[in-house]
């Protein structure tokens, strides 16, 4: 079995005074306090990152982040692209069910904004298909807005019902002290703002982000919190591959497994932390983890039932989009928030004291990777 | 339990006509062939991959081969420079001791010639400290280089002694169809290369290469070879940082924690395939693995011991030196070599039909990451 000890995360945002290696101990140190577990008690340590690479010239970050903790237990550097966060929990999941590792440090860190706009763009086009995709130009915005328009054109989803993704998560976001973009916006923002690429605007995609979340997972139970199922599915890299671009199928996948491992079914969820990485996505995510019928994520969303006040909650920090999105961290931060909520240590964002079951999806690319973590509040 | 059921190593070398994705599949298509297992019985896949990122503008390693094979299980990218292969192999072995997965891939692959050579060396300097070593212009034969000549100075190791080993490496490489440079090389030879970082020559240095190495690990007995340990420990990601860089204390602790899990002493080793990145990585190796006293590994390489005909052969397939250094595939490439030779299909490199034992070692950057695998012959 496995527990959430404790998380921490750090501010999200354009943080120009910090760098990699601090945004990843502050997270690090954080998460122990929140455990009350020292660090000579961890066992090994699992970050995800995905760009450092490109974006610091910094390859071996397992290495670099256990240097300077002054630690020799094995450390990890797990790459999934934006789903680097979620697939790093799972494979320390994996450690403790293996019985190598009592306390397992998860680190999700990723400092973005050392470098042109143009560069972080290049970078993140390496999670799409590198000679098949991005060669030819197609960004990760591109994409998603060809999801987008083939939703719209199949469904009838309106471009209100992707503007209103964004301002649910802005609403959840503005209560979050460590989002970088806390507070509310209103439909009519988002529908005026800068195209980026038809038919999302600026105000539908999640931005370039520094930041860290860390967690300490445990066999012993040091919380309330544990994790019941990991799933993890892959589809194709590329979108042409595909039958159909309306569905992430690594996403249905991941999500049926999980609930199959769990016992549970999707009204037993109480909250969710999903990949918003662009509007778009929140649409789709709200269908294929079965929350709501094929082409009736639009629906949902205007309902309010995964807003404010609503009965399922949907990215209470703020998501990618308001929370922020440092590639990395994503995933981990998901988790720690899920942890935070079912734990009644949320603070201002507290949903409620009664949750019982939270459920994070991850996505790598544009649904090549995708994986669903299922945690419980124990008694 | 986890047994190696089977094996597949491409070509080693400069192969201007592959790509990374068809490196990957032709491992992995010989591997599940030399198993006996068929696609759809493996659960996950692990790929061990450093720089495809820089080098081919590439990420999210573990989606592209899984989408490339059509394959929806679980797919990760592991990377920890150099030691990307063993550490991959590593956590498919935690991965199958989980109960998670019954058949597990892994896969290292790294194509390498498609950029200028410089380019090549700054890819791999992101596996040093990038602020505080390959930013002030330290690159890996330099750091290596450091290494040299402080082991000479401490110890009175020759330059004679260091050329020994790549002599060494190319003569059981002479025998290996997949190395990149099967053939034998002379004492002289070496000292009278090209100088790269005095006191290492050309001779001294594992090349640039592409190449790919798979092998299918099982929870059932499909092969008479497992391994029966699997250890690792990380020391600072920089040499300035340690009190004496004549060690590779990361080797030292990975080693003592492996065969202390196996209940082994290092006598009971018939057969090693270690890191020799460059020449005096392996005398390094011989000392800190336990094979020789500190400061004796020179003595060790001339006693002809770890050569062809000794009693404790190492680099059997040509090591990094004669064999190439894709430098994700590495780390598999020595379990592979290994369990070749320890089931007794290792064809003209054969080395004894009784071989029980197999130790193999591999190194993240200049010691910041170091793993060690035990694997046994079992009746």
């Amino acid at each position: 079995m496995t527990y959430i000890a404790g998380s921490y995360t750090t501010k999200f945002g354009e943080l120009w005074e910090r760098d990699l290696r601090s945004l990843g101990i502050e997270a690090i140190e954080g998460a122990l306090k929140d455990a009350n577990i020292e660090l000579k008690d961890i066992d090994a340590l699992y970050v995800a990152n995905m760009a450092a690479s490109r974006l610091s010239g910094q390859d071996h970050i397992g290495s670099l982040i256990a240097s300077e903790l002054g630690i020799d237990v094995p450390a990890y550097h797990i790459e999934s692209a934006c789903a680097s966060g979620g697939v790093a929990v799972r494979l320390g999941h994996l450690d403790i069910l293996s019985g190598e590792s009592k306390n397992i440090l998860v680190l999700g860190v990723e400092k973005m904004t050392d470098i042109s706009n143009s560069g972080v763009t290049a970078a993140l086009s390496g999670a799409s298909d590198e000679e098949w995709e991005a060669f030819y130009g197609a960004t990760f915005p591109s994409l998603y807005a060809m999801i987008a328009r083939e939703h719209m054109r199949k469904f009838g989803t309106t471009r209100e019902q992707l503007a209103l993704c964004s301002v649910k998560n802005h609403a959840f976001g503005s209560k979050n002290p460590h989002a970088q973009f806390p507070f509310e916006i209103t439909t009519e923002q988002v529908l005026d703002a800068s195209p980026v690429a038809d038919p999302l605007g600026l105000l539908d995609c999640s931005p370039i982000s520094d930041g860290a979340s860390a967690i300490v997972l445990s066999k012993e139970k040091k919380s309330d919190v544990k994790i019941i199922s990991s799933a993890q599915a892959q589809d194709t890299i590329s979108l042409h591959k595909r039958n159909d671009i309306t569905e992430l199928t690594a996403t249905v996948k991941a999500a049926n497994k999980a609930f199959h491992s769990a016992g549970l079914n999707r009204n037993n969820i109480d909250i969710v932390e999903l990949h918003d990485c662009f509007s778009i996505a929140e649409i789709l995510a709200y269908e294929d983890l079965g929350f709501a019928k094929k082409g009736e994520g639009g629906k949902l969303i205007e309902s309010g039932k995964t807003g404010p006040g609503g009965s399922l909650p949907v990215n209470t920090s703020g998501g990618l989009k308001a929370c922020g999105h440092p590639v990395g961290a994503t995933g981990v931060k998901q988790i720690a928030e899920l942890a935070s909520q079912l734990s009644g240590s949320a603070g201002a964002r507290q949903i409620s004291k009664n949750l019982k079951y939270g459920l994070a999806h991850n996505v790598g690319g544009s649904g090549g990777t995708a994986v669903v973590h299922i945690l419980a509040k124990v008694g």
